[in-house]
């Protein structure tokens, strides 16, 4: 028989999808939903988060009304103390009070919001790869490159609740350009969008020279073009299957993104010693390549003595993370703030 | 009347001198000793901290045998638990057990020991320009360079202590040879030894340059060669004041250094999000050219609203801060485990 005082609901918001949940102390899932977004309009979307906590407790045959509180984890740059996402570039959002969007629509149950990598991070820690470990990196690629971190057994969100934004280091002063607007920074190589149109520009200038010079195919990525189709549907998926297959343009880039982002967490393990490092997200679990080299980096430039204490592997809990890591964080802290 | 149980007394151990003051929990120094090491022997240094921690009781007027706690910093990696110095290149030490030789020394005194940075660190935020700071780096430029991390309040020393080698960052792979054994660290081109001779490096290339087409002086770096007298003798300070006289190939080298310093640091404050920054050393303190191209890239390439979050100023305590510290780390640190 399960506690009822002890179940919260998680919630992960993210640019498409909402997944809510039910969770013991444990961790463990007790009833979930899944859905996908039909409006990026705040008011639309607080009430789908609701429906879908909703549609999560009657899957765990328990009312929402018993739930002790909903942690949410959102995409995106959240405001320390007043839960407004300040800015959320998958829901194209800026300067939106969603904490209280939610709370109007559930208004006597407490909340808490935290960003997706704090969420991810927490939810490793609670119940997953990341378990008992005090000083952990939860590093995830995806489309976004970013970092949840949790040093002396507490989540790090920073001064202004902007920490863990690796994707945003800089890696190549003056180079490509990144969604943030500035040059150069991680995500630009290794963040799946990023990756994927910079093999494209690639792609169009071996073209160009091909034809210039009277050929059909290009020599390089003439497998990736085979595979992708065309310059514009090249994928960092379509990547890695070419890069199998021989292509030299696509092993070249994601060998070129692995090692960049391999440097960037050495440097990040050196100045930080954590004890595990969890390593993950669609980009990196779609590209053996992309992993291999990103690990070799951190082998050959994290100081020694920190690479020695470091344990990396995979993260435990997948699509999971979220949500586990959204109602336990919930609980935790709104067990502190009571 | 000062409370004697409140007292601390606080050591810093340089691979030249030894520093201790005894301090009040104010983080006041009520009496001080600072005298140079005669040998580098681990039991004789022993000796020497005791003896300057007995001369500084002497002149507070208070009896060793009174104080509460002593507190060591050492430039160097410690080992959690033990006390050992694993490494500490400044003294020529490797897997020293020092804690163990204090305490034979000062059987009766309960002992703490961190490296330097640390209680930089902890001096200022107890004492010095950190005060009341809960996210807090201290990065020291002299000839090395490292940073004192102090997240949610508390001090960072990583899963085996050796957080805060901001020195060892990897800026330039393949570049310039460290003395840790790796290349292209920070420090092979930040750290005051490697600044130097990097310049003096760069002054043989011309100086041979010049004699070949038979020239006297080489046109580049001829400033800093009649400042230094000749390449061997060239030193951070002598390149800062060559720049100021129109030296080109000091203020390059200067400004890249401070570049190099700069991007490494917004990489850690786009990472960390600290509230502030306290930036200061013996290199930095000696070049405002390079403290200025370091703030620019800081300006530059961290995110904007880590930077928003981040005060950049210099450490107070100054030379004092280690002694500050490793007191006021002892008084936390024991006053937790009692």
């Amino acid at each position: 028989m399960v506690k009822r005082e002890e179940l919260y609901v998680g919630v992960d918001l993210g640019g498409t999808n909402v997944r809510a949940a039910v969770i013991d102390a444990a961790g463990h899932v007790l009833g979930q939903e899944k859905h996908r977004l039909l409006s990026r309009e705040p008011p639309q979307v607080a009430e789908a988060v609701v429906r879908a906590a909703k549609t999560a407790c009657g899957a765990a045959g328990m009312p929402f009304t018993e739930m002790k509180g909903m942690g949410l984890g959102v995409a995106g740059w959240i405001q320390k103390g007043t839960g407004v996402v300040m800015n959320a570039p998958n829901l194209g959002w800026r300067e939106v009070p969603f904490l209280k969007l939610v709370q109007a629509r559930a208004p006597k149950l407490p909340l808490w919001i935290g960003n997706d990598l704090s969420v991810a991070a927490g939810g490793e820690r609670a119940a997953g790869a990341g378990r008992g470990v005090d000083d952990l990196l939860v590093v995830l690629v995806g489309s976004g490159v970013g970092a949840g971190i949790i040093l002396g057994g507490k989540l790090h969100e920073g001064a202004s609740n902007v920490a863990g934004e690796l994707g945003h280091v800089m890696v190549h002063p003056g180079g490509r350009q990144c969604g943030c607007g500035q040059r150069g920074c991680l995500e630009a190589y290794a963040g799946g969008h990023n990756l994927a149109a910079w093999a494209r520009d690639d792609l169009r200038i071996a073209l160009a020279a091909a034809r210039a010079a009277g050929q059909r195919h290009p020599n390089v990525g003439r497998k990736l073009l085979e595979i992708a189709g065309e310059p514009e549907k090249v994928t960092a998926a379509a990547m890695e299957k070419a890069a199998h297959e021989g292509d030299e343009l696509s092993r070249r880039l994601l060998e070129e993104a692995g090692d960049l982002l391999g440097i960037a967490l050495a440097n990040l393990i050196t100045v930080l010693n954590p004890a595990r490092l969890l390593l993950g997200g669609g980009v990196l679990n779609g590209s053996p390549r992309m992993m291999r080299a990103a690990i070799a980096q951190v082998d050959a430039h994290t100081t020694k003595a920190a690479r020695l204490a470091l344990q990396i592997t995979a993260p435990e809990l997948g699509e999971q993370a979220g949500v586990v890591g959204a109602a336990l964080l919930a609980r935790a802290s709104l067990a502190l703030a009571a």
